[in-house]
């Protein structure tokens, strides 16, 4: 498939939906001519959103990080994270009891309720947890792992309750050439061990999108066909994308190199309506 | 969890949706008590729609089968199938080429496309294939298993294309204590050996349960509040339900047995809101 | 790494263990060069064996094959099959009733014993099938998959009993782009539908290596330092011999190519001992 | 099927494998009955070992908490671990370089090497890790989980070394109702995200009753039908007995209740020769 420019694709459309990592920023922070490119969709009235697997901060710490590095154009209405879906689902379903979670105090945002108590793992007697209603995996960090994830297997032995999981990934880039285990990993192992059949939100599964398009998008009249996702992983953003009925853009700035995207798509036979080197093009 | 009386829970709700397989029917045909049921549903205004995990036939021959019943409630309007959202995804996202399928013909219905061919795996000529843009598993029928299985895996080692499977069951009944194999199943070895990565359509994935809300149900007042999922299985009906942040009420009357449903609940830690004997009560 | 010349590693060794595919022969026939080999490794009084996954024919049969093609070399004595596995477990543990089988007549041969009746899966009455006391999955052919894979599973949801697969290959090659499905993908399948743990022999698993060296090896005195792998799969002939505990050896001339050995080892971190373009070099 | 009595069963067979955990001694203790059990054993000359999957402590160790409880009978010599293979895998295949793992200081003893250093993760720096040669998962203790998972990923992503799991167990019981996660899930997490083949020893794999019988066994006339493999664990211990050819016996005083033996057993497939409520019987 041959490379087009970003700038050209995005105009054929009302709506983009970002992902995050890897499309808008790296570790080294935000990705040179990503402000270019968002105030080049404002001139031409193209509406755009973030849509990120991620439960770890609440979307006024993810606008925050955005506004710091001079990226005031994107706001907190246009950020959805899967920890948004994570907040519904608890809203929704869950009326009393506490509710248990694996995560920083700031991740513990996602599952506030009016009435409900949260509890952190690590703070958890296992000994008096029979009013515990559900269980909501968030971060990677705020606990120790050895510790209270032992502490969480047994407390899927002992009480049958819905457990969420706030974030599929199963790792995420810290630096040029290392990862780390993401929360997605994490419940993977402790959902094989208990023999639970865990709740997952985030891409690639489609109520992330649908949540997006029914809850974020202003233009009330913006069909599926008038909306583009761009994402940097195939197998999250990509197929998550395609199956919601949207089309795709595949950008080579992060998780895919331009080496081998060609090889990548054949392999894994997930086709993206186009492939652009960045966003800035 | 005690037992309730299906009836009065439905009161609660503006639409019902139902599984078909062990909630309406069962391999000897309409359960007892269904007819009425609907009855008293449409007495009280209460909507009510079938989702199920079937692309075999088209809405049309589903909906013939309870009318030949005398089930006349159930219209075509009101059968979701998954074999819809794979006709979506056609329809959305494959322009050119032939469209491959494993199913009968009746079965290609939801494949069909202006302007496009389809062409039955066991109709394909290997060595001709460079036109086929996309695979779409439909039923476990209409094609030599062995045969045409070889055949599908060295289509899917020759062309890069998306392969879409319409039905992630697993097995069906077909008699009191027999099973049959699911294109679910077929579909999840094949993607196994040909390392790729499938769309999946159908429970308990959210994609079918928002194509009800959107494109079937009337009452656009309607909310996920107003909604109930009725079904026999934890695993596709209700963990579906309950991700999808609608109210779910399980039946005793297919997979799950009276004996041993709070155990299975417990076990899963999937957990309806509702428990009821059959919808007849 | 570099390659290496076929005979100037095998001179270090009292024995080596051949694979067959992609290193004897391919869907061709006799790799060239292979008689010669053979010839000089007898002139240097260097033992082999072949080690294959195998169970639809029998040695006799396996060794006619190569007799056909000229290679005099390969005696009965000298090849080790799967089947020879299930064989013993069948001697050892089964002690009465019928034995059903998935496969050809031929490869009946390896589950045949005194006092025992064998019946395959395509002749079996399901309503009568209380006196069968095992099941084996031998072939991918001689029986229908749709039919009789559906009589499988219902067999295994009546019947507790114990469940061998003898060969656990995924696939195997047909044609130079060209693979069939095996009947391990097939066990694989039967295997999660039906929620049992199944008893599989061959190659990654270290038994057959063991049994090679116990019933086959004439010289008493060789010891695992004495013995060679030789293959052309990572994941079933070298990571088994590594884990065995003696040399290996990948040969380029079958399931790798030359121009992605380096990838593929890197990726997969299984690491043969030496590399060679085939066993004629 | 009927429980029998052991001592009755013991008496047909030379050798006896006994696992340790829940056939032994549980989290409290040896159990009632042991002591007495081992020496009926040798009175009657029937020989014993210990099968177990731990890689946690030596041997010696081992033995140590049998003599600190009284139970003299078992000598060094009789405990077979799965560190002991892991230990033969090192011997026979790691040549050069540094060998990293995860575990204690006492853990590290399986791996020990003339002339090779050996390295814990948790003082591992990754920036100078181009001289590690192999990396053996030996035990769930030893190291900060999240910070030295995470460097562990990374440094098979730097690395193509083999991978070595010395404990294939997912949990261990810790009190009564509580489990502790074990390194072999651990593992498990790290060869789904690094995408690499891990080499495991342990039960139910063959290799370490093989190793048992050429390696321990004294008396060298003894055969696979004059051998019992007596367990608590249908997928460890009766599934690997039974695969290797040897006659099995489930006790029902660790893993698996009275209760429900029989609903397990018919629900897996995993058919064990005798049972007995413990080996006190």
């Amino acid at each position: 498939m041959e490379l087009s420019r970003f700038k050209e694709i995005a105009l054929k459309y009302k709506v983009i939906f970002f992902d995050a990592y890897g499309v808008l920023k790296t570790y080294k922070g935000i990705l040179p001519g990503v402000k270019e490119m968002l105030v080049f969709l404002q001139e031409n009235n193209i509406d755009f959103y973030v849509l990120t697997n991620d439960a770890s901060r609440s979307p006024e710490l993810l606008v925050k990080g955005y506004h710091n590095a001079g990226i005031t154009e994107i706001t907190q209405h246009k950020v959805i994270s899967s920890g948004m879906l994570a907040r519904e689902y608890i809203q929704n379903k869950v009326e009393h009891g506490r509710i248990a979670y694996l995560g920083t105090e700031a991740s513990a945002h996602y599952i506030e309720k009016d009435g409900l108590q949260t509890v952190s793992i690590k703070d958890l007697d296992i000994e008096t947890c029979g009013d515990v209603t559900a269980l909501v995996f968030l971060d990677d960090e705020g606990y120790d792992w050895n510790v209270d994830l032992n502490k969480t297997l047994n407390l899927l032995r002992k009480r049958p309750i819905p457990v969420i999981v706030a974030n599929t990934d199963g790792t995420y880039p810290v630096a040029k050439k290392d990862v780390a285990i993401s929360v997605g990993a994490v419940a993977d192992m402790i959902e094989k061990l208990a023999r639970k059949t865990f709740i997952r939100f985030g891409k690639p599964d489609s109520q992330i999108f649908n949540y997006a398009m029914e809850n974020a998008v202003r233009d009330d009249s913006a069909t599926k066909n008038d909306i583009l996702m761009v994402g940097d992983s195939l197998v999250t953003d990509i197929i998550g994308g395609n199956k919601f009925g949207i089309d795709t853009c595949l950008v080579l700035s992060g998780n895919i190199l331009p080496e081998n995207y060609e090889l990548m798509i054949q392999s894994l036979g997930i086709i993206p309506d186009y492939i652009c080197e960045s966003v800035a093009t």
